[in-house]
């Protein structure tokens, strides 16, 4: 093998067999994957299925927190997971760059293995693309995600009512800051970490053990103030947030207030609002408190009649405004 | 919306959603992915599911007989169905370049809209990504798609036995001759067309009327020589082919002469191989030839046991020559 990436492993012949076996067998494989047929055979689903696709085209590939593997297991469990379903399978197609170094693609895949072990889902099947130098940047990734749904009915965006409350698994903006000060070079007192993680075996406890969730979403691009707004939009109701209860971590407020950001618009990549009946929010927060992706858990708002569609922050010195939807992209490549 | 895509497209926020609803939506809409919630909710599948993913980065994104937005469809939809399966559903997750012509995207996906349509699959879920201009070469898209198996057991590569006929659904190296010959501004008499085509509705008459296939796969990258190598070797066994039995139009076999390329390696994307016992095989070509992705069937080799892993063909001379796997790319961003 060639320590760097050639057009040759892409070219379907021998030289992408031994790229398949040397580098994506050797992390991710298992029987299903090593059969290498076309397509992959799944034997064991019933019942009702999520799927959800996601491209990562993340930039740096390695970041504080995790890289570009790790983060292609974790979005895409994730996004299945808000469906309220318990995902098991991942497709995964590579679009590499001629040119990108072997053993960056060794890490990475060497990442998304342990990804993928730690959250209980198997690479089924996959995809290799080489492009020539200049066609791409280093590495794009796309996993598609197959679950099966456990909720009944499952939670939609559709579904937040007036009387739900409105809670966060955890602190905002840590992912949107820690690619934006890595990629700036900014160094502060404390390191910012990005907060990818699965989000699965949370959503999987509170469902069995809460039941009734209306809404479950994770607060990616465009933060939480833009995923309250889709919410709201989706669901016609509106939501009223509470400022000082949004939990934000004291560097990436510091962070945020140094570069003029706002923490309710920074991508997360490991927290998920989740929106129910009001009487169920205490058990909610307990069930997520006791678990290490729910630690700082917190209610920060109220689903209302209101205006369809609006997200009103009651600020922390007491005053309303409107939180409107992000316009366009505050940071490209952020995931 | 702007004439050309904007990194703003691809941030999540209300620009994102714009896009969607004017471009994706308007295409390729149906119930479930209209909902746009995190994944999508797919109710009707039972028992065995096939899954298939793959991303297109071919250049350039028109080309005589297709485009890359129908290519995605027929790609993905061709894998699912060599397992045996009727395909269902697709994801879509389009990775556009900052400064996109807007009418080639939205030409891009009414093609894929038509495409799906025309072969049974629906869009369910989608996934929008923007890079930065440099950052990617106009347009990749990933599809992965699911199925239900209706083949039992599955064709798999690795069932090819010993006396089993193998049969090509048509003609060897149309779309790797067509995209080369576009590319390069050259003309001959006849223009070359891709073969670009969805397969499943013949396959499944195929699995319903014949039975027993052994052997399904398409002969992509690599083309029909790599194919049944890797076929070979999965199965443990040898592969006759039959060099004046393989049909090549005339002017896909002038054009090779003249370029110095070989049919047998050039991709196709709209055949497939089927092995199977060879009684069989003359229903099996019965029920191809009556079909208009299979009317140029031909039975153009056999399976025995001679040496595990290789490919011999017979030429038209009446000599014999190992027929090797492709080493290396032949020509990039073909698919």
């Amino acid at each position: 093998m060639s320590d760097r990436v050639l057009l040759d492993y892409g070219s379907g012949g021998k030289a992408s067999q031994r790229l398949i076996r040397e580098i994506f067998l050797k992390h991710l494989g298992n029987p299903g994957l090593n059969r290498l047929d076309d397509a992959a055979l799944i034997e064991d689903l019933s019942g009702p299925l999520a799927v959800s696709t996601d491209t990562f085209t993340i930039f740096p590939l390695f970041f504080p927190g995790g890289d570009i593997g790790s983060l292609a297991v974790h979005g895409t469990v994730n996004d299945v997971a808000m469906l309220g379903a318990e995902p098991r399978y991942l497709s995964c197609a590579f679009l590499l760059e001629e040119g990108l170094d072997m053993q960056d693609l060794d890490r990475i895949a060497a990442s998304m293995g342990r990804a993928a072990a730690d959250c209980g889902v198997q690479v089924i099947t996959g995809d290799t693309k080489v492009v020539p130098k200049g066609a791409a940047d280093k590495m794009f990734i796309n996993t598609t995600g197959i679950g099966m749904v456990i909720a009944d009915p499952a939670p939609s965006g559709s579904r937040a009512e007036p009387g739900d409350a409105v809670l966060i698994s955890g602190t905002m903006g840590d992912h949107g800051l820690a690619i934006l000060t890595h990629r700036q070079g900014l160094k502060f007192e404390t390191d910012i970490q990005s907060d990818s993680q699965a989000l699965n075996s949370l959503t999987t406890r509170l469902i069995r053990e809460v039941g009734d969730v209306h809404v479950l979403r994770d607060p990616t691009r465009g933060g939480l103030a833009t995923t309250l707004n889709e919410i709201a939009s989706q669901s016609g109701c509106e939501i009223l947030l509470q400022e000082d209860q949004v939990p934000v971590r004291r560097e990436v407020q510091g962070g945020c207030s140094f570069l003029g950001l706002d923490p309710l618009y920074l991508a997360n990549e490991g927290k998920f609002i989740c929106i129910l009946p009001e009487d169920l929010a205490s058990k909610a927060l307990e069930v997520m408190r006791s678990h290490p992706a729910g630690r700082d858990a917190a209610l920060i708002g109220y689903v209302r009649e209101g205006q369809k569609g609006r997200v009103v922050l009651r600020t922390s010195l007491g005053g309303h405004r409107l939180l409107d939807m992000l316009e366009g992209e505050q940071l490209p490549r952020i995931c």
